[in-house]
């Protein structure tokens, strides 16, 4: 088995002085705290019972405390499964007796959530920072070793444990470090949950490089826009939401020089939005990645934002991607299933024979999304297959129309099903959130009419508050579907 | 088995025009066009008879067909030999044989002296460029399969074939790009010989990176100077005796401020050297590494290059390194034998069971260097243990007693021995290079005696025209031993 020395450990031996993470309170810690801290911790919940191969979830907000619990477990050698703060509790419980969790470590804000689990408890505050550390902790890693299960966000069906291992991360830092350079004054601002793998990605860039996180509970358009600013930020990884959220604050202003990346991932970013950060001359990397593939799995190159706009890219370094339909890959410029392989790709689901027997297939993941290459091989992410509405032949992308439904400027959101129609077999409807009461359902329409042929244009357009977003901020498209009047 | 795209492929997907090679004439090759040669060289290869698992060796001095021969081989799946162009007849016999070669690529040059070798012989010159390419190259690689063979440049005893794999050199370019950085406009100059693993490695970090080399037969002060100057060379790869003269040809000048790296390795450097290069303001990196770790091992960044001046640095990301003496680790401080473990560190010797079985013991290489780590972790390596003179009980280095030599101004090179010695066991000896005839023994002796402890300085001294160094321009001290007379 292949081993590496914990990288937690090297990098506080490499530098330890350097710093580590940056909190929103300004507190500055360096590797070396950092590692004394992931130690102690460990040491701690080692006298609590907790061996090597057991399973810990740990169900918490971003902060400090959870970097270090994220170290502790892999000192220990612990399978780590991460909660979704904004699940129910029912969804908690599910997941963890689902991953045969030992022992769940919490955030003191949940206490009450949680009062009914039936497996022990901790408060991530009661674990003290400075206990003695102890002289057996794994100061070597297994690559191959399970660090992590982390439920697939569910914006669909039953939710399902990924296992990360630390090669998956290991292969998602270093491909990373190949496509977006590796800077000695890079500083990754982390606003991201960490139970997802596109925040947990970073902790692991951090200590892998030898990078400062600038972390933040949560994304704050406000304290986001003040870091950049001031704090020497060089890359942040957004979601679209965010990312619009900061081009409206940074209205006619400029980010400084040194910030170089803006990483959008979380699914196809609508056009206007990447239009918008180019008039700004905001360096915008569209991404394309999951938490099946530790994050990043492809990504446009900031040489090609303006020429490609709107791909996301190619696949990086070690992985392969191919686009497939019933088993054959099908040639440029035609849509298919994304299928990808490479040594960031999970091994598969945790106790899910079936699944596993589905979505993979010779080491391919199928990953339900739809897509196609085009002629220079770069990536076009259309939609979830599941989410494609076929309405009399013709192929229909939710998110086309709701990227055109979102250039309007008085539409803030957009989310588009289908509905089931005698005639066409379904149709488009959409959902939509709105800033000016005085829009109607006609002008809507003919605003979709003048970007969309006549068979994408939504039959139906219902106002909401609010749409479904998940943890992650990604449309719950099935949730909407369930609000569609039976016709 | 893990598998990846094959590199070259890969490469020139994700950047088709960037450049790949210019060579000293001025030709610019695109990774387009370097992988449409190796392709092209790999189906005429195939059509020769030459099939996945053979073992095909390369005589050739630098050139871009060298690397297209690279390359081409890494798409048909051969375990590629690289001999030393130094070396006699009968020891190209002895490796071929050794390694089972069943093919022998020549640079023309060679033809006259590969005449009796009784394999098949081709002038690589007689391998077109623009052959059809075959359907059936393999454009994904088995990251645990052998690329090479490279026997170790013997400076004592049989040379012993070290089998790299894939993921050796991936691990090495990783774990370089880690420590040294990644930026866009990085252009790596190659005048160290591909067949040693110093300059095989910068034609595999040019693919995995994106990054040009600017490739040169073999050093030559006067060019690798106008390239420093003029073509905006980030890093360049050398070995002690060309950074002295590099030193002397920049006199009072300046390389420009995107010159970021001078990795020096082939053995410790001497701290006038270090100096010299820290005086003129070049951020010089010294390294320590072997064919047996791909390459680069451990590396002093420029952030510690005045404060640890003549250390190594620190183990690179996923190596790992210990001082050990009679098979348990030493204390920090205390010499011992340097082990070293990792990614990077071969699996073993070809077709040596003794050799693999005393040199490796639970995957950690016995290297045969001595070394320590200071109180910060740092590594400073001494020499060769087989080289270590043993005097009165107290141990002498040899390199530490020709660095001293090295700084006296009228010395241009040192070599140092031990001889047989009725009351200390064995004294050191001196061999040295002038350039002031009027330079006698007592002047050596005594600049010695103003540096060294009394046991360390040399007995006697001897003046040589030159000294004997390997292809690799490593000292061959055993040649030395043999020419000291018997007392």
């Amino acid at each position: 088995m292949k081993t590496m020395p914990n990288w937690l450990e090297k990098r506080a031996y490499l530098t330890p002085e350097k710093e580590a993470v940056i909190t929103e309170d300004g507190y500055r810690m360096t590797f070396n705290q950092l590692r004394n801290d992931a130690k102690s911790v460990a040491t701690y919940l080692q006298h609590s019972g907790i061996q090597s191969g057991d399973h810990v979830a740990v169900l918490a907000i971003n902060s400090y405390k959870m970097i270090v619990l994220i170290h502790a477990l892999q000192y220990i050698g612990v399978v780590n499964v991460l909660l979704n703060t904004r699940l129910s509790e029912k969804e908690w419980e599910f997941q963890l007796s689902d991953a045969r969790a030992k022992l769940l470590i919490h955030d003191p804000v949940f206490k009450e959530n949680i009062k009914d689990t039936v497996i022990e408890t901790i408060d991530m505050t009661s674990i003290p920072l400075d206990a003695n550390v102890a002289e057996n902790l794994r100061t070597t890693i297994n690559q191959e070793e399970t660090s992590h299960i982390i439920y697939t966000s569910g914006t669909t069906g039953q939710p399902k444990g990924v296992q990360l291992s630390y090669d998956n991360h290991w292969s998602s830092a270093t491909a990373s470090a190949l496509n977006l350079g590796l800077h000695n004054d890079d500083r990754w601002l982390l606003c991201l949950p960490m139970f997802h793998v596109g925040g947990l990605s970073i902790i692991y860039r951090s200590v892998i490089y030898g990078m400062p996180i600038h972390l933040f509970e949560k994304f704050d358009v406000e304290k986001v826009h003040q870091a950049i600013m001031e704090e020497n930020i060089t890359i942040i990884s957004a979601v679209s939401v965010m990312a619009e959220q900061m081009m409206v604050r940074l209205g006619d202003g400029k980010y400084p020089d040194s910030f170089r990346c803006l990483l959008l991932g979380g699914g196809p970013a609508y056009r206007s939005l990447l239009e918008k950060c180019q008039g700004k001359n905001v360096p915008v990397f569209q991404t394309y990645g999951m938490t099946e593939t530790a994050s990043q799995f492809s990504t446009l190159d900031e040489s090609h934002a303006l020429q490609k706009l709107g791909s996301a890219g190619k696949p990086l370094f070690p992985g392969e991607l191919i686009i497939a339909n019933e088993g054959h890959e099908v040639p440029m410029g035609e849509v298919g299933e994304i299928l990808v392989k490479g040594p960031n790709v999970t091994e598969g689901y945790w106790n899910r024979q079936k699944a596993n027997d589905t979505s993979f297939e010779n080491d391919w993941l199928h990953t339900g999304d739809l897509g196609y290459l085009d002629e220079d091989g770069f990536l076009y992410v259309l939609d979830r297959r599941k989410d494609l509405i076929i309405s009399g032949g013709e192929n229909i992308y939710p998110a086309e129309i709701e990227n055109v439904l979102k250039q309007h400027p008085d539409i803030v959101d957009a989310g588009v099903v289908g509905r089931n129609d005698e005639k066409w077999g379904h149709v488009p409807v959409a959902f939509v959130t709105i800033k000016n009461e005085a829009l109607n359902e006609t002008d809507v329409i003919e605003h979709c009419h003048q970007y969309l042929a006549k068979y994408k244009v939504p039959k139906q357009i219902f106002f909401k508050e609010n749409l479904p977003r998940n943890a992650a901020k990604k449309l719950m498209r099935h949730l909407l579907a369930d609000e569609v009047p039976e016709r």
